[in-house]
């Protein structure tokens, strides 16, 4: 299933939703016309767990494309906020995850030239979450170098303490997409958090793609444009630590809990790598996307304070 | 005002209490008995903000010392907790901010000899927090090198974007205590959240003292003592960047919410910093200490998997 959360028009509250066809269908109403009690936000129907997803899949089934009044809306009609609008920590990062960034960063950047022997973790905070279509902040006195960089994002559904990574990809609630925005001027004692994690700087979205239709996370083509121009593409098969690495490898000592975000990783072609580099700047358009799951389109805007 | 969160008794639900005196008084319920309605939670009373402190302060002048029955609990009776126990997003922690510490450091891990230019800022998840008398958990599989740092843990209580260094104190709730523990052989590419950020690696309490108590934060005691033996000690004074710097700085990207907790750095003493080096392990004691707030004492087990 396409979970999404969604506004039906621009005063509407924001709600949780199911994408059937060009349909936005409202999970609670749905359930509610069935009988059936489900949450009317993401974080709720991941604490719901399995017999969550089960009884929205079976009123799915039971509906048969027919849904109550008001409760569906055209995809093309609705404002699609982040699926995770507020996460209730800060979304875990990983840095250098994929073989030829680790390279194009060491030419670049101040890191090293040998792949990581463990995952790179760092963090986002909640307050750098938007949507798609919302704007990505750009302030001059604080950067000329904000870089691009897509990734696949993974949603933990159940909690994880020491997990095996063969046991690790059964605690994943769903995938979506994230672009972890950096300000490459803006790092710190080598620290990633305040050049990564400014307001703005986690787009995320458009949908979450439950885990039983992605069985294998690591066949996933995924690209980024800046105005119309291909900066990156790869496939998730490139990933140094794979996604049930990552699981496993956090949760030895850091316990994952449900809705919590780990952003996997981006691979080469980041404005920093190129030569000359490249960096965002107002009036720029980026557009992420991962295979199967959607894409994200953001205005770059100046919001440098006077 | 000095708040805590606690249990009055082992089954006892989490409340929100002010000290006085000897006594834990609930909050909820003294409001309640004088007609006034406050939350009984911590992030409760921060969201209330100065009108929910000022109907506090009325509330405990009217009471004259007599609380309603049952609303008063002896303090050496009462399981104190984290003052938040849950916070909504990971902490924000303060590396490299004492002039001694930044020596020590440069000499024993990786970090530079040169002061640094900008606070060097990252994370510990909300999982990382245990609150007074809580087992830190030691696992021999992991590090070999656990650590303490006594800290000064700010309290923000009003949301604070692109504040000014004059403004910045007036956005702080209150103060209290974090122990920043780290497993110093856990440090990955240089970033410090998994080697600061494992499950019980934020000692937090024992309450939170309210800013009005502390008009400048930067003249306070601090020590911490492993098995009684004294590790460091120093003064808030001779932080680098103080309590305004670190908002102020912090909020020129990262919008502060009310809630957030800013663990602002540790002084000399470390156990990374002796010669020869020293670490925690299982059957020690940490005890760590701010002048005008309180004290955490923990003791170190261990939770190595099979």
């Amino acid at each position: 299933m396409k979970l999404v959360t969604y506004r039906a028009s621009v005063e509407a509250a924001a709600r949780l939703g199911v994408v059937v066809d060009d349909l936005v269908v409202d999970v609670e109403a749905l359930a509610a016309s069935q009988g059936e009690d489900l949450p009317d936000t993401m974080l709720g129907l991941i604490d719901a767990g399995r017999p969550g997803l089960e009884t929205l899949r079976d009123c799915l089934e039971q509906a048969e494309g027919r849904f109550p009044a008001g409760s569906a809306t055209a995809l093309a009609n609705v404002r699609l906020l982040a699926p995770i609008p507020r996460p209730r920590k800060n979304i875990f990062g990983i840095g250098l995850n994929y073989v030829e960034h680790v390279a194009e960063s060491a030419k670049s950047l101040d890191t090293s030239k040998d792949l990581p022997k463990q995952p790179v973790v760092f963090s986002k905070p909640p307050t750098a979450v938007i949507g798609p279509g919302d704007a990505i902040e750009h302030n001059r006195k604080m950067t000329q170098q904000l870089d691009w960089e897509v990734e696949l994002a993974v949603i933990i559904g159940t909690t994880a303490r020491r997990v095996r990574k063969q046991d690790a990809l059964g605690h994943v609630f769903g995938y979506s997409v994230m672009v972890d925005v950096s300000a490459r001027d803006n790092r710190r004692a080598g620290q990633w958090i305040f050049s990564k994690g400014q307001d703005t700087y986690a787009p995320f979205g458009p949908c979450i793609v439950t885990a039983d239709e992605i069985p294998d996370p690591q066949v996933l083509a995924l690209w980024l444009t800046v105005n119309g121009v291909e900066k990156q593409r790869s496939n998730t098969r490139h990933m140094l630590f794979k996604v049930d690495d990552l699981i496993a490898d956090i949760s030895t000592g850091i316990t994952l809990e449900p809705g919590d975000i780990i952003a996997s990783g981006t691979p080469e072609g980041v404005g920093a790598g190129r030569n000359p580099q490249e960096w965002m700047w107002p009036g720029d358009v980026v557009v992420a996307c991962v295979e199967g799951i959607g894409s994200l389109r953001h205005p770059i805007v100046d919001a440098t304070p006077e």
